[in-house]
């Protein structure tokens, strides 16, 4: 899978032979952006970053790859034999993954050959438009949990094997404490979980047999599954049989997982079935079709649960499984200067902004909590004392900004083809997705009816964009 | 991606070192099935049954994988060692890809030793599930295009590359008549479709150079997006110069894309146009989030649209976006006999069907079409002449079949761990699915609220699943 050439979509191909046909290898500039948060939602997580950096630096045609496009009879030799030297030569500049984005602003920004900027659009946003739609779900997921861990379980459900793969690491950036996928384990050092499911109950004698079995072979992490027949009669007296032995032998049980019924009820009654019998430290894990409203749902009615294995509407994204992000044309070099570039749209939402830019992002000095987004041209310099920002389609929103420090978000990481980033760990990515929600006040993370983060543009950038909609206007 | 040991779930491998552990070397039956098709659909294609063959043949832990399996603390070395050694070495039957099913019924029978039959679940889950999934989508795509060909243009919103990928082989199954996914297309021998984007145009001076340019450089295939700035006003009349220019020098162009705005109206407008200027027989292609349902409300208002690209709706399967199917204990070998085994549950949707079983269709004799499938155990030889076959919830609906021929759907796949099938092209593939839909009534193909096709159970095998469920009953 590290052979990248053909992981793109065919009219890539066709323009690229166009182009070189055309003898047109103009830089331009081209960004990634979405124009909507994904689930209502009104903050974003970006992810992916890493794997685009392995696919820009591993990408290239095989011989095999150059003799598959021959057979389709549409490209001459002349462009093959170009194909087979190209590399990835221009420069990219994105946030660092983990990041927290806004719509429209300019996730990943490609300045390269026209060739090899359209190469690699599709390959882009197949990686960042995943990824981040499921470190998005996940942290909302972890928000509803409030405090409880979250286990990411979905790698059944998820579709295809890489989607299980990169779903549980941007599950890992998003929140979650663990993953059932023991693939994505290994490759990103992600903590993995997992006891034993209904059919381990159902493949010996008894429920209380299966249990001891269990508990014999993990004495250090018995944590049972007790709804294969009966929670109430069969399964939660079978496991505190059972936990009683461990106790007397000197092990502590981990818990209790229900994987059906009245999440409500079943764990309100094992809650006080357990610190009954002594006890209390045991957790009580649920899973089954959850997502964050069915999480909130349950705690706000005082379901005794302390963690969650989410599955399948987490690593699908259920109830919004696409990231609308898409990749847009903004400039094209001509006598050593980028000339802005948009396409226009009846639309005002889709239009895009035009240029080689750069987001900021001010924070307060005192609170160090995010006050705005400002997006600019990339080598406008912002004024650090006062700043007037207002909103690009309703002008008339405006607010001056002061006592603040400003952050660039978009970082070199590839300069003439060579990577110049750093890689992240997991681990790493997710802690400054933490720091990311840390500096966000609450009410952007709300899950239901967040308030709208300001993202404005610069007066400059502004100008240049009405300009433009102005000389296309028709009359 | 040939390394398949890991592409699991971890409780997978804790329950492997249970029975390891305590001995049970049992062989024992799973069946996979789902409880509901997609879609609120009344049929289910079924795929990925290439890819399930594929894992179990490449099935096997690298020493890699065990020594990261050692580093978790959690296995002992005489598994480990086990692990190393371990290949399937079960039965597994299975539908024929490109089958239709139905809910309950088996699609995949293992029967295997217990270790072995519990590791393979979550890779099996993962492939058909996903696969599936997107083939039902696509069928529904392809049905409601009415004889339009549905091209999959979806990798971009992927999830992951790998969704990309078998994705677009499942579209294909369904129905579609190519995909816009390089990679696929070389990996499974599609026909791969592409021709330029919005970017191609707005890189050049004017719109019109840009279709110049394109023409000039793909005159047999010239295939042009004309939504770039205005479809009426400038790229539709751009279009027209160009298809003149093509015509005067011999070519035939094949017609316009249209991705935006609406499609009804401009394809009308545009289909006029291209009429007037003696254009019949270019085509018009539209694409923008179509689904079965847009494309059907377009088809009824007389929309003038050929052929549909079909992205992320198909790629996600937006609106139901996991296929829930499962993979259930029903039996265990026990002094040579399988002994039935089935999960109890107060839902009676939830409980599955005991016992190593085979799916019989049966065929009206006069029509060749599909009169109902009947779930039976294994070993039972069902009556030829005439079958009394009724609803396993609902007994009192009974209906006596006559005149018809059977089929087993379940056919052997691996036999001791010996691939015994036979590998199918996509291509293949396709044309099984398309001959299962035919022998389908139409009212059972339906979109939306179709005929509930009849799925019973033998007598044999609904006496054994009562006599099960009485003897589990409370009092």
């Amino acid at each position: 899978m590290n052979n990248f050439g053909l992981f793109t979509d065919f009219y890539q191909l066709s323009m690229m032979q166009g182009y070189f046909k055309e003898k047109r290898d103009s830089v331009v500039v081209f960004d990634c952006f979405f124009r909507k948060h994904p689930f209502e939602g009104g903050y974003t997580i970006i992810c992916g970053i890493n794997e685009v950096v392995e696919y820009i630096q591993n990408l290239k045609f095989s011989d095999e790859d150059i003799e598959y496009l021959r057979t389709l009879n549409s490209f001459d030799d002349d462009f093959l034999q170009h194909l087979k030297t190209l590399k990835f030569s221009g420069e990219i500049y994105a946030m660092k993954e983990g990041s927290i984005a806004f719509a429209h602003e300019p996730i990943i920004r490609v300045k390269a050959n026209i060739l090899e900027a359209q190469l690699i659009e599709t390959a882009i946003l197949n990686i960042v438009n995943f990824q981040t739609l499921i470190a998005t779900k996940s942290s909302r997921v972890v928000e509803s949990a409030k405090g409880g861990g979250v286990m990411e379980f979905g790698l059944r459900r998820a579709q295809a094997r890489s989607a299980g793969l990169y779903g549980s690491k941007a599950a890992i950036v998003g929140g979650c404490v663990g993953t059932s996928n023991v693939e994505a384990a290994k490759k990103f050092g992600l903590k993995v979980i997992g006891t034993h499911s209904h059919s381990w109950v159902q493949s010996f004698n008894s429920e209380l047999e299966s249990f001891r079995a269990y508990a014999k072979c993990y004495p250090n992490s018995t944590l049972l599954l007790i709804d294969t027949y009966n929670v109430l009669n069969s399964g939660l007296p079978n496991a505190i049989t059972v936990f009683k032995e461990l106790r007397e032998k000197g092990y502590k049980p981990l818990g209790v997982r229900l994987d059906s019924g009245d999440l409500e009820y079943l764990s309100k009654e094992v809650r006080k079935a357990l610190d009954a019998e002594g006890f209390k430290d045991a957790k009580i894990t649920a899973s089954n079709d959850l997502d964050e409203h069915l999480i909130e749902h349950l705690l706000i009615n005082g379901a005794k649960i302390d963690n969650w294995g989410v599955g399948t509407r987490l690593i699908t994204a259920h109830d919004s499984p696409s990231l609308g992000g898409v990749y847009k044309l903004s400039g094209v070099l001509k006598d050593g200067k980028i000339e802005p570039k948009m396409k226009i749209s009846n639309d005002p939402r889709k239009i895009n902004n035009p240029g080689l830019k750069q987001v900021y992002r001010l924070y307060d000095k005192d609170t160090d909590k995010a006050i705005a987004d400002l997006i600019t041209l990339d080598d406008e310099v912002i004024n650090n004392d006062e700043i007037k920002i207002f909103h690009p389609l309703y002008t008339y929103k405006r607010k001056i900004v002061k006592n603040f420090y400003a952050k660039k978000l978009l970082k070199p990481l590839f300069i003439d083809g060579k990577f110049v980033g750093k890689m992240q760990s997991v681990k790493e990515i997710a802690k400054f997705a933490k720091e990311e929600k840390e500096s966000m006040w609450e009410q952007y993370l709300r899950n239901i009816k967040p308030q709208t983060y300001k993202v404005d543009l610069s007066q400059k950038l502004w100008d240049i964009r009405e300009s433009i909609i102005q000389k296309h206007k028709p009359n």
